[in-house]
């Protein structure tokens, strides 16, 4: 956890939209910048499936953070503007209350008795946090990836609470291609004997199927064409194979896809990861409009949105980004819609901070 | 195995590509239609890395072929008019030598003491095959997938040996896309404890790693475009849904990917997977111009040329297909080069085929 940390008590008992109820829960999140007078400055970032609400660093801790570029005094999202809060999502592992947190009538861990958790959940939680900040309109809710879908959930549920909306590289439902990916990514983890039906400890930790699942998430997070330029045909050098496996990594590519996977395994909580994968194969914006992905969206209330999608992106394609930027322009909103050719596939909004800065910045400017 | 498999046994011993050689080694494979007076009238297909010999029906087996739409009598590939050959790749698990065929010198199977498998060594055995059979000269030489990549390696190894070639959706070197994911595909294998450094048994058969490798396959030899009009989020009944795991089966797509692994984990034997997994990534026709993939392409002898691509293949990118079929051309072959627009991504030769058997009986016509 950062030194910036915040928590946020929910309400309790928090009802979940599946059933269940949280007891005693809490939300971790991070600030930049100043609420001004009239609260009308805010804006919230949802994230991803695994970063914390670490999004920059700040007065409290100055390691950098997942959206270091794009955050901070003169940057694209400006904090001597804006009041800047990245809410770290409900069922993950990074401060927030989720399957690996206490649960408080058992005091064990919740692992798999934590409730069912929807993308709307964490959407509503954050909709708790802003409240409690006192705040009751944003100027901005901004929503990447699997945030992208929990910010579509605040909306639609949380009329009036949003004036302007910046989505990105997100779905307003999840696709096969998305849902067998992540489908595989559990399973993964599941069939490893470690996992032991979420009963794991750090001695006895589901290492191999973390690191499956986190190197076919890397691969999907990518682009073929990145890869190329990148990475083309390039060898480890003898020094480098530590191993004289004959099936071990050779090419520069299984030495970066092993890279990702060593930082990543112990770092995020196995049964939290399944929460929040699942949670996104359920998410379908159609729901609230008996099953009308564009009828819904319509129904979604905000004055402006910028909605940015990336040509290479694989796992959530920029026909689904179009679709988001007609669906709320049918709504009424004055919608700039913003395709990016960044190579970089999914991961663009992290790395391509030029094409996203850019975009980002000139819509802010605008509100 | 079919009750139409043929045998031809190797020159003995066979020398491999990178180092060693095989004793007493032997090739699967099937023939259809009559080889003419003139030996002229010979096709032969190279596979992709799971199929046996058997590509479609004929007078010792009436089960229906995995290109059983493409080849017969009448079809796009007539075998009133031509003789066809199908070869089962050295290495593979069905009728051809590989690694769970037994070594003589040992009596056991081979396991991972089979010699380093590469694709030019499956062309080599199939050029053998050809001359074996008192054939000078192709007709065509067709190969899809690893097969296209094989075909290039026999291609490039025996200037003069075919007189037109159909390529199908392969590469001209392993780029790093496709090696991550085949990689990924090696590891859930071997990370399997059933796997045992390959001294696997029926009892103890790492049926989870080649579940995982099946599922990641089907997910890169299909299209998300197809599976959106094919799968949407159609779930599951729940009649269907055999358990109460809450992680487990709930979509179709989920369900889909289920049955595929399920048809192929016992019938495809891991080591041979590994081998010819290994051996596309290795495959790099650049290799025979110091790198140059253009200025190899360009030394391969063949008058004709198809190459056949597939916008929505995201394993062997239709860029590839184009990169072939410039280079063929650069080398003097009348090349036509047909990009579809099929949805099935990867595998769509194997199921478009009013796409692919228009475009491959048009070019046959020609000859």
């Amino acid at each position: 956890m950062s030194n910036a940390t915040l928590f946020f008590d929910l309400p309790s008992p928090f009802a979940m939209k599946r059933g269940g109820a949280l007891v005693g829960a809490r939300l971790a999140y991070e600030t930049w910048g100043t609420l001004d007078a009239t609260r009308g400055n805010a804006i919230f970032i949802l994230t991803g499936l695994s970063p914390s609400a670490h999004a920059a660093k700040n007065a409290d801790d100055a390691s950098p953070g997942w959206w270091e570029e794009m955050l901070g005094p003169g940057k694209p999202i400006d904090t001597n503007r804006w009041f800047v809060v990245c809410v770290n999502s409900l069922g993950s592992c990074k401060g927030s209350t989720g399957p690996a947190s206490i649960d408080p009538a058992t005091g064990e861990a919740y692992r798999l008795t934590f409730p069912e958790l929807t993308l709307e959940d964490i959407g509503n939680t954050a909709h708790e946090l802003m409240r409690g900040l006192g705040i009751a309109r944003l100027a901005c809710l901004v929503g990447n990836s699997m945030g992208g879908m929990s910010a579509l959930g605040w909306l639609i549920h949380h009329p009036g609470s949003v004036r302007a909306h910046i989505s990105i590289s997100t779905a307003p439902q999840a696709q096969p291609f998305a849902i067998a990916i992540r489908s595989l990514q559990r399973e993964a983890i599941r069939l490893d004997p470690n996992w032991n039906n979420g009963a794991y400890d750090d001695e006895k930790y589901p290492e191999t199927g973390m690191s499956i699942a986190r190197k076919l998430g890397v691969i999907t997070y990518r682009s073929a064409m990145e890869w190329v330029g990148r990475f083309a045909r390039i060898r480890l050098d003898s020094e480098t194979r530590t191993d004289d496996d004959p099936f071990g990594v050779e090419f520069q590519v299984e030495s970066y896809l092993a890279g990702h996977a060593r930082r990543f395994v112990r770092s995020f909580d196995p049964n939290c990861y399944l929460y929040l994968s699942r949670a996104s194969d359920w998410f379908d914006i159609g729901e609230y409009a008996h099953g009308d992905v564009d009828a819904a969206l319509a129904r979604i209330d905000v004055e402006r949105a910028l909605v940015i999608g990336v040509s290479t992106d694989i796992l959530f394609p920029l026909s689904q980004q179009q679709h988001i930027a007609e669906g709320l322009a049918a709504g009424g909103a004055k919608v700039d819609f913003v395709p990016l050719d960044s190579p970089q596939g999914h991961d663009a909004f992290l790395v391509d901070i030029p094409r996203f800065g850019a975009a980002i910045a000139a819509f802010l400017a605008t509100l």
